[in-house]
């Protein structure tokens, strides 16, 4: 019997590793944290010091955000409504890999439009999509106005700009709401926190 | 002065979790296993059995294959060459998210075209992109045809498929190339592992 007339006999098959023995692996949920609010009212932020709380208590999290996200996968994407939509959609497809896998997924995205937020949370399930509204007065996202965008809206130079030009629609029955006008990001982080340790999400302290 | 004007005032920055600290954690190098070959040739089966061995000691690895990428991220793409190469393009993004999240990412897929491949080995950057050659003699790949795609493709019922009526570029300095008629899945994914290991990407036994 020849090499090949042999290897064909041999069984060529794997033992699959399962989303509950990654799980295992790491002590933990796959979870998608899904941050939504006004341009400024602190998404980004929220979510690093997320990521950094549970990093320091042994937990793998990772963060799309528009670092990552808008120059790479979707840089093919502009900003017409389809365009918008599809954004979203690709990074809620991306959000339940990263939850699959076990992580700690967090979107810190605008993501505007209830109808989309409710397809990832279907995609996701429920259990696993947690809605986070990070909920600030327009005013003081643009008092805080990080990018100048605000500015730039107003003169009218961003057409179709959240909270100026084009609607947000807060969620209506979010997992989490946080009001950061009115607290720390530490004290906004570890509300995540406690949530996620309260669900069984993470590891007790 | 107000709640408002009181919190405009406050420090609203995170820390940052970089990879080098989710790589600490996981005790392991964020990389792109990339398993390139023909339809049959036994790359979902040999990342399978990587992924299970890796996680036998403790590892994190998660696969990116036609199972969880076809029908979600990149279900809006068909089988023109536009499409082909944006498949291939969203694959290596994504994997390179992975990578940067800590994981050791594998992508399972035929990925027929040196320059897609190349383009993703730019992306992920030399060292982190490990290009894994699964070779396999087409006959063999005819003569296992798990999904019964050869005979399709023979019967003229698939267009361009790949390693009957569109081609197949060969990786020209694979990190490691594995000839699946000749060892068995056990033999290959071990191979695939001691490389790791090696090159210091997962702890020594």
């Amino acid at each position: 019997m020849g090499r090949e007339a042999k290897a064909t006999n041999v069984v060529w098959h794997a033992t699959k590793v399962a989303r509950e023995d990654r799980e295992r692996l790491l002590g933990q949920r796959g979870v998608v944290l899904w941050f939504t609010g006004l341009p400024g009212s602190g998404k980004s932020t929220l979510a690093n010091e997320v990521a950094h709380m549970l990093h320091q208590r042994g937990h793998l999290a990772y963060i799309l955000d528009g670092d990552n996200i808008r120059h790479g996968l979707n840089k093919d994407l502009g900003f017409s409504p389809e365009d918008r939509e599809e954004n979203i959609r690709r990074i809620g497809e991306v959000a339940n890999l990263f939850a699959d896998a076990g992580v700690v997924a967090m979107t810190a995205f605008i993501s505007p439009y209830r109808r989309d937020r409710d397809r990832v949370r279907n995609l996701v399930g429920d259990g696993r999509f947690i809605e986070i509204y990070v909920n600030c007065p327009v005013e003081v996202c643009e008092r805080r106005d990080p990018k100048g965008m605000y500015a730039k809206a107003k003169r009218g130079e961003i057409p179709e700009f959240t909270g100026v030009s084009a609607p947000y629609e807060p969620p209506e029955d979010p997992e989490i709401e946080l009001r950061t006008d009115l607290m720390s990001v530490e004290e906004c982080a570890k509300k995540v926190v406690e949530y996620l340790e309260r669900e069984g999400i993470i590891r007790p302290l």
